[in-house]
Order: structure tokens, then sequence, then C-alpha cells
């Protein structure tokens, strides 16, 4: 059979030079969050099934790699999609099935938790670090399996989740981006609960919040009209949606600047008081903390698409950029689900893919310090000097330098050539005579 | 649907101190790489169902966890499979799936080159590190998915790819254990062409070849007599069996140190003289660079299961340890599948899961540094501290240290312990009117 050169569909391979710039930029990721106190866990890959397809994904669901059942199981299933043939492709999918790549790190997570709770500390601030995988179609800067960088507080009701995730996160990101020269960040900060506060207030009913949402979140794109219409072509009753649609219009600095009228006005009694004192402090506090040079601002018209989070949401945006490269929130009702008992959770996920795009884009790369030394063997004349030269190399390496041996080509100049553009400083050519020392 | 709390079947959860363990290793590995010139790569996790079914993989081509076709082609593949009851659940399940999980680094390397060469130097010396995946039945310290360190060089003919691979293995390997006390490394090198021509001047053919060598990996387990026993009941002419059996009987102290004539002795005119001279220089040039800490020997045991490796194989134990840590070996006819043209190919990959299942069982940790300081915020009468106490650990995290803010619990006491346990050297409780500086 002949083999395929290129990876599957929507997959990337990694040239080294694009592997040092995501372990670059890990390294900055690792090194921030673990003065913040996140310690690093690991989960696998694959999944059960079951875990997958609970309604915890949204609609990443249905971008599922489904890994087929093996032996036994494999074959029973089979027996039954063969004598059941009204099985549609995605129940007899799920059929020959067990497990499936994660599409996120968050429903591992919570696995993880009910899992681990008793070993593990609480609050307990988790870092994870992995790939996810997602059916989706392939675009430029969306990928079928690409690195997320998660970090969450679970068994923390307070607001000092919020804060610290918002503070560790911005100031991961001012790093990275920082060392190339790209400034202006924007942390924005909404709530669940505001949200469904002021769908209530409009008059809109618990049941219609989702499809509601959904056309709100489109605002940055559409605009305020567009959403009217939007939400008017699904069949919404015009004079709600014109007193929902009217909440955004008069939102404007001076509304900005005091959120908490702002929330009184158009929520009224529909809100809950503690989750207006919760944003005020989130605010305050976070103001304090990322520096004058990440804007922070509530902002009423962010949704975030996952329908698990109850409270807070926050996303950050870079100026210059249509799109969000960091997202999270308080989902304290996901973790119940694995453990059989609630616990509170909040997260940020950093859109790992994302930022590597933007650096790559503008051509950034890591600077390497080490010391880089080739020596280019002759081996017609130096055939029985290979043991010295390596002898050599090797006590080099071990004060820190990066050498390399390797035998001297016919093509002299373009070996040399294309060690210098790999940043190798220092070239030796070694023939019978030559002196090493 | 109820959650299932552990990990899919024969995969691991990683703890926080696992995780740390864990990118410790990796951390000294990608150092001491990068100092020998090698570049990390990155290849997908799945891999196209043909590339990973080719031969290329052995054994491990029956573990496969093959990933589901979606969309149109799954409904292809089941109306196929409907109607055709004769496919087994073999064919039937390789029809249903057009990716799976790879099940070593090797295949996609090779792919990857293919893919890439003209955007690649010659030599490549390349770094993957990545998981792997094996529907084997999991036992302590194997596992379903585990992580896979290897190093190759790909289009360098000569020797100067096995010193390389073989000298920066056995440096990886002596940093990662000697931060633990563990000394005491054996560098096993062999060669198949040698491996051959013994068996051929035993009197074996091509054929007859695979499965002599399968029963001869068994020596170290079953000794002489046990190969022997199990050749003669394989069906093999007894005297061919104690002439072959014969030549590792008279391998001894004298032969070790004098390869050469052990050789000459055995393989008589089979053998290619260049192989010969080959393992003579990769011996030379490696007793020079590993030090005398670490022993190397020419072992003409050594089988290596592949049956891809075409010349110098080698692997690394360590005493008091009845498995090896590293194995290896040149393999230049496997990159030509998939470039349609031979490359020269030699690869080393560490044994990574061994490793760290060596060092936890230990009870090695690697030491954190950092200063790790916790503020405990008594909620009721330091609520409106909050920010304050943020700004100074946000102060101190640009310093370098590990800060972390917590609502200070009704069982002080204990959170306090736990703390301490997890490495807070300094931690102080907030209350109303507690300086904090």
């Amino acid at each position: 059979m002949k083999m395929i050169q290129t990876p599957v569909k929507g997959m990337q391979d990694f040239l080294p030079e694009d592997m040092a710039l995501r372990q670059h930029v890990l390294g900055v990721i690792r090194d921030t969050y673990g003065r913040y106190g996140f310690t690093e866990i690991g989960t696998p890959a694959m999944e059960h099934i079951g875990n997958l397809t609970g309604k915890n994904g949204g609609e990443n669901e249905k971008l599922i790699f489904k890994v087929e059942k093996r032996g036994r199981d494999l074959e029973k299933s089979l027996r039954k999609i063969r004598e059941d043939e009204t099985l549609g492709p995605e129940e007899a999918g799920t059929e020959l099935s067990d497990s499936a790549l994660r599409y996120d790190l968050t429903v591992p997570l919570c696995r993880y938790y009910a899992n681990h709770k008793n070993d593990l500390p609480t609050p307990f601030k988790a870092l994870q670090i992995g790939d996810v995988f997602r059916a989706d179609r392939p675009q430029k800067g969306r990928f079928r399996a690409f690195t997320q960088c998660d970090i969450d507080i679970l068994g923390d009701a307070s607001v000092m989740a919020e804060i610290e995730l918002i503070a560790a996160t911005s100031d991961a990101l001012r790093k990275i981006f920082s060392q190339a020269g790209v400034y202006g960040f924007t942390v924005h900060v909404g709530d669940r609960r505001i949200l469904r506060a002021m769908a209530k207030s409009a008059g809109f009913t618990e049941d219609e919040y989702d499809e509601v949402f959904i056309i709100l979140d489109k605002m940055d794109k559409i605009g305020p009209e567009g959403v009217r219409e939007e939400l008017i072509r699904a069949g919404y009753d015009p004079q709600k949606v014109d007193r929902y649609v009217g909440f955004f219009l008069q939102y404007g600095e001076a509304e900005a600047s005091d959120p908490a009228a702002f929330i009184r006005k158009t929520c009224g009694d529909a809100i809950e008081p503690e989750a207006e004192r919760e944003l005020a402090a989130i605010l305050q506090a976070v103001s304090g903390m990322i520096g004058s040079d990440i804007t922070l601002k509530f902002d009423p018209t962010l949704v975030r698409g996952m329908s698990y989070y109850t409270g807070t949401i926050f996303e950050i945006t870079i100026d210059n950029y249509s799109f969000s490269i960091a997202g999270g929130g308080r989902y304290d009702r996901m973790v119940g689900r694995f453990c059989g008992q609630d616990a509170p959770a909040c997260g940020f996920s950093i859109g790992f893919e994302r930022i590597i795009t933007i650096l790559r884009d503008l051509g950034w790369k890591p600077d390497g310090s080490m010391v880089k030394r080739a020596y280019l063997v002759d081996l017609k004349s130096a055939q029985t000097r290979i043991a010295e030269v390596f002898g050599y190399a090797q006590a080099q390496r071990a004060e820190g330098a990066c050498v390399i041996v390797q035998p001297l080509k016919k093509n002299a100049k373009f070996q040399v050539e294309t060690l210098e553009k790999m940043g190798f400083g220092q070239i030796l050519k070694v023939y019978g005579d030559t002196p090493l020392a």
C-alpha cells in the first residue's frame, strides 16, 4: 500500500522552528502560572465516550472522533448493527465505540477531580496543557488537533478564584506578547447571572435564554441592529426585543465606569445582589493587579458559548485582532455530574494556537542564547580522528554549548551556509592535520 | 447517564507530584539533546490508518486504536459491512476507520521526513516527544497511552550517527539518574548484519531468521540451554542449533574485548567487512565519550524486536533492573516506503515511562527551589483588603516567588499543615489589622 506523506486532514506537523516557538511559549505559561501556585496535572487524550456525550460539551459533542471498540466488544456491536438496520450512522457509530478523543480539557478535569479529590488540596489550582481533538472544518488557524492551556480553581466559591485566574492569565499573555513588541489587551468581564437577569427583565422566559444568548453573542459582528433583526426573525415579540436591545444601546462610557448603576437600571429586581457585589469586588481587585497597560471592563454583551457557565464569565481580546485569545468563567455545577456532589469551579483557557498564529504571522522568534559550534569532519583525511573530535565535542557540551559533528560534504559551501542559517556561529572543517584546540 | 470517574482502561491521570517529576525529566532530556544539536519536532497523535498497517509496526499493528470515519464516509462503510456479512471484525473495523492513534513515533517521523525533507537540513537530527497508544494488556509499568522520547538522525549513513545517538542518550540517562543517586548503566551494541551472518554461518536460511531471532532474544531470560531447547522444539536441525548456540557459549571476557576476532570466528565469510569496521569505530569513539562509569559492550545476543532494523542496534540497561531503559538502531529502508527513495536513518528511544517508574519507586523528587508564600485571608474581618493582598502577591510574583492567596478556612490548622506539606514555607493569616509588609 502506498504511504501518505501529509498529516491527517486538519492536523499539523511542526518544523523545528515551529516547535521552538511553541515550547518557548509553553515555558512562559508554565513559569507564570507556577508563580500563582497552579500545579500541572495530566489526563489521557482518550476519554470514556459517555463522559463526552453527557451534554457537557455543547456543540463540540458533534465533533467527536470516536475510537472503535476492540475484540469481543467490537464483534458484539458489529452483530448488533447488522441485525438492526434501523440504527443510523450516529447511533451505529456510538454503538461501535467505547471511548473517544477529548474535545476539551474541562470534562477530563472534572472527571479527574472527582476521581482524586481526596488526594488534592482545597482549593485546588490546576494547570493542564494538552492536545484536544475536534472534527471541525479546517481553516486558517483552526485545526482538528490543537493544544489547550487551561487553569482552573476547584473548591473556591469566593471571588478570589476569579481574581487569581484573570490576573494570572493577563500576566502570562503580557509576558508572551511583550517580547514580540505587542501590547494592548482588553479583559472583558461579564456574568451569566446578569445576562439572565437582563433577559428576564426584558420579558424573556427561561426556556428562551439559550437562543437569545446565541444571537446576542453576535453583537460584535452584526451590531445591535443586527441582533434586533435576528431576534425578531426568530419569532420573538418586537416589544420585548426592543426593550432588550435598548439595554445595550444605552450602555456607554458612563455605564462602563459604574456597572452597578447600569445593572440596577436594566435588571431591576431580577438580579441577585450577590452577583453585583461579586462583580464589583472582581473589577476592583483585578484593576489593581493587571497594570495600567491592560484595559479592564465590564461587558454586558459577553456570552461565552458553553451553557455550563453559572456565574462570572471572562474573555481577553487583543487590539487589531477580531478574536479573543483567552476565555473562561465559573461553572459550579459540572463537577457534581461526576462527583454526585457539586464543587465550585472556575477556569480560564488560553487560545494557544491563536497566540502561535499571531506570533508566527509577526515573524517573531525566541532568541537562542546558546553557543552553537559545528565540526565538519573530512572522512577521507580524518577518518581516524572521529573519536578525538567527538571527545572535544563532549567536553564543550558538558559546559552547556550546542555542538554538532558531521561528515564534511562535497558541497562544503552549501553545508556551511545551511549551518549558519541554523545559528551555528563557529564552524570548523576538520582534515587530517587540523588542530582542534 | 452516569459519568465514569476513573480514566479509560490502562491510561493514567497524573497528580501534581507525578507531573512535576515527568516535566523535570523531560526538561533534562530536552536540555541534553539540545546540546547535541537535536531539534524538537512534532507530529499529530492521529495517523492515516494505511501508514500504520503497512508492516512498519510489527506486533504493534495488532494493538491499534482505530478512529471511526465520519459523515458520508461512515455511512458508506456501514452500508458495506451490512451488505457483506463475511467481513470479519478485523476487516470491518478497518473498513469503518480512516485513521488511528499512532503506536510509535518512528512511523510518523518517516512520514514527516518524506513530507518536509526539502525544508530540513541534511543530516537532520530530530527529537520527538509525544504520546503513543497501544491496546496492550495493562500491567505494572505498562500503559495503553504513554510518552515516548525519540532521537533520530536522518540522512547520515556514516557511523557518526550511531556515535552521537549513543553518546547523547547515555548522557541524558546519566543526568537523570545521577540526581537520584542511581548509577550503573550498560550500553549493549549489536548489529543486524552480524546477527544474520552468525545465523547464516550456522546454516540457517534467510526465511528462518525471523523465528530464530525471536527465540535468541529470550537468551537473557531462559539462557543458552533454553534457547537451544526452543529452537529444537521449533523443528530446527539439532546440528545447526548446536553450532549456533555454540557461538554464544564461547563468547566470554576475551571475546568481549576483541569483538573483531569473535565475529571472524563465528561469521566467517558471511560477514560484510564494513559491518565489522563500523562496529569497531562505534565502540572506539563511544568509549571515549560516555565516561568510565558507563559500561560499553558488544552484545552478539542483542536482537531488538522490530524487523525494520538494517544495521547497528543498541540498548541500554540499568543495573538491578531486568529491563532495558532505551533502545534503537539503524533502519535505512523505512523512509523509502514514504519517500519512494531510501534515506539512511538511525534512532534511539528512551523508555520514558520505565524511567519514571524507577524514580517513583525510589521516592525521588525534583527539588523546587522557588520561594513559596501563602496569604490566608479571613473573609470576615479582611473582606475589604482582598485587593490589597493581591497587590502584594503580584509584586512578589514579579520577583519570581510562588504566591497563593486563599480564604482562611475554619479549620485553619489543617489548612496550614496542608500548605506546609505542599512546600509553602511562609504562611501569613490576614485579618482586618494584620500588617502585610
